[in-house]
């Protein structure tokens, strides 16, 4: 996103050119900036610790097009789900490209699991011998809860320490391993994932210290060799003015230091290194635009736009902070505003968090950061349903998803014949 | 719902039945508790008031079949948007039984509502001059704001008082009927809603005393008469387990007798009542049922099921109680228990606000009160798409809604050329 001359552009295009030929509310992604972010993470692992795999969180964003820029980059997919396995499938991605990093699972998804022949990150070790039952695979990972979890966007997006839902604990992953090699598992790796969205470079020495230090000695007591160590993702964009971004090149640094270092101490070859980011490929990418549509001078001013709750799942959620630009107004002085959607729920009122400049109708909003998790967890509400995704390459632009219509609102619905034959 | 021998039933079914047939995660509604529920208020009415009109606010739940079982009742449809006008139409209601009560409209969502010939509930003076633009309607009723709110279920669902976004304040509404009066409109009516799921049948008392001190007012000094008044739904369900089911022919009752009172004192015919509740006819009709899929000793013990956050948001959204009932277990001691979806965030945890018995694998998990504003929220997320809809009518039972499939996940989405055509 830039500003020349007060308009805002997504890269080479002003919004208000998308908003004339896709209308509002659109998401709008930017394909250099996925590109850009992905390779970023890329140069910093060649520079540092050559011997890497990235995977594209795709739950974050699963838009076939997003991912397929990511693939295009080189990197696999790490799915959270059968379904998500199915679209990295449908994407081309070879078995090896696929990591699959659910929790809780049923029997069939297990069983799918097996049959896709993913790399498998087992969220505990109650797993093992269920996922036996549908066949053998060829290596395990499991994931481990190292006791200690952070990130920066709520106690939602901690994914590990002692009240976390996910991974073996530590002092337990020993005896999954072992139970592995017992059942004749010859490959090993190990997957952790201990939160979102972390801006200090140090936190990701400490975890991956924290992680080489459990599979050294597990290395050491079962005489086993671990092929990869999975980081998970974690690395953090910043949504808050005061917040700055994760320095990448730090950050990879520290983390290949640590494993050579450990791998020397533990004695161990010095694994291959996966990383799974999913918010920080795509989430400064994407923007909503939405529309003024209604000023209503009541207790308060509102003002209405088509930017609903439904549409922006992270401000209700997570009462997450997202910056609001409008469009011709950039620079100009900026007053306490009521921003809000058209859903009926008063929960649906933006903008509290900051101030705005003086607004018309048919002004032109953006809000950035939307590229994770907001498409990804939005829904229909009140008959409201879900908007389109633009993706924007240069002076260029696509529907990458068409806006839902009403047979969408329909779908898969059928009303029993007893209902329709009465009256 | 009831037991028999530690088994739940849903009307003459019991759960293992359904998800035997069906599987796990479904929402399961009973047809019969729809109509008695629509029944109570209905007779309570014509008892106490027979100039009445019953809307079900379809938001709350959109499913076709729930909507066509209290059409066959003989509810009129509250919309919120127009594609809940068009589904209205779509089950074969006539323009009369289709009330629009939307917020912050768009130019495209007045002229859609003008065609539709819908009776409008216009939210803000702002829009009637933007409606005429479309046409003129033959009726007009303004969403006038009391001034008070309230709501059982939380600050978000308090829908007027002077925070509120919704509604024109009621010291302004006479110049909105007299802007309209000005503009040929012949015919008013007056609407409110100020929030949900009240329990207290003197709450709705004072409110309809207060809007009737509106319209008579506002009678007297423009000599317009009001051909209806339209409190809204709030009409309240007990969640939690101490609260009391809201007595309704005590409500009806004094709203009726204000309303004769009032209708006196201003010297004004009596008007016809229209209420629009979603959340009473529906809310305790549905049920979500799941499975318990794996159980995991790490710092904590968890219970791994399939109702996964992303099919319940009222829990994370509005952190709402519903209670959770195991099956074959009924009256067993019970625990502090941490029950899990299988979403990949720490939100994802059930039952914190409640004790259960000791649970097992396959335990069939009901939770309650999943009949408003659960699947009508749901979104997809983790690739964990939206469960099936069935409908219970003694012992038959229907799919109202299939479950979501690997196709709808992809539905609408393309891949501009550029991106396949690379390697």
């Amino acid at each position: 996103m830039k500003i020349i001359n007060k308009k805002i552009y997504i890269s080479k295009i002003p919004i208000e050119k998308l908003t004339k030929k896709y209308g509002t509310p659109i998401f709008v992604y930017d394909e250099k900036k996925v590109r850009d972010n992905f390779r970023r993470v890329a140069k910093a692992f060649q520079k540092y610790y050559p011997k890497f795999k990235l995977y594209y969180a795709i739950k974050v964003n699963s838009n076939p097009a997003i991912a397929k820029i990511l693939i295009n980059e080189g990197a696999g997919v790490d799915a959270a789900s059968i379904n998500e396995i199915l679209l990295a499938q449908k994407l081309g991605l070879k078995k090896e490209k696929i990591i699959f990093s659910g929790n809780y699972l049923s029997d069939d998804d297990l069983k799918a699991a097996i049959k896709s022949q993913a790399i498998i990150n087992l969220d505990d070790i109650s797993l093992f011998s269920k996922l036996l039952k549908f066949g053998q695979p060829e290596l395990i990972s499991f994931r481990i809860n190292p006791g200690i979890g952070k990130s920066n966007v709520g106690e939602g997006a901690t994914t590990a320490g002692p009240k976390a839902k996910f991974g073996i604990p530590h002092e337990k992953a020993l005896n999954a391993y072992k139970e592995a090699k017992n059942a004749g598992i010859k490959n090993f790796g190990a997957h952790m994932m201990t939160g979102s969205c972390v801006l200090e470079p140090k936190y990701f020495q400490k975890i991956t210290a924290k992680l080489m230090d459990i599979i050294g000695e597990i290395s050491q007591k079962l005489k086993i060799d671990f092929q990869f160590i999975d980081l998970g993702g974690s690395l953090g964009i910043p949504y808050k003015e005061d917040e700055k971004e994760l320095n990448i090149d730090k950050t990879i640094k520290l983390i290949s230091k640590t494993i050579k270092e450990k791998a020397k101490y533990y004695k161990i070859s010095e694994p291959l290194v996966c990383m799974e980011p999913g918010r920080y490929f795509v989430g400064n990418s994407g923007y909503l635009i939405g529309k003024v549509h209604a000023i209503k001078h009541s207790y308060n001013t509102f003002y209405g736009t088509d930017i609903n709750m439904n549409i922006v799942p992270r401000q209700i959620l997570y009462k997450a902070f997202h910056k609001i630009y409008v469009d011709n107004k950039i620079n100009q002085k900026k007053f306490d505003t009521l921003l809000t959607g058209q859903i009926c729920e008063q929960t649906d009122v933006w903008s509290k968090d900051q101030k705005l400049p003086k607004l018309d109708l048919n002004d032109l909003i953006l809000i950035e950061n939307c590229g994770a998790y907001c498409f990804g967890m939005s829904y229909k509400y009140n008959g409201r349903l879900l908007p389109a995704e633009i993706l924007v390459n240069k002076e260029k632009s696509y529907i990458i998803r068409e806006a839902e219509k009403f047979e969408d609102m329909i779908k898969n619905t059928k009303i029993p014949q007893h209902l329709t034959s009465l009256k």
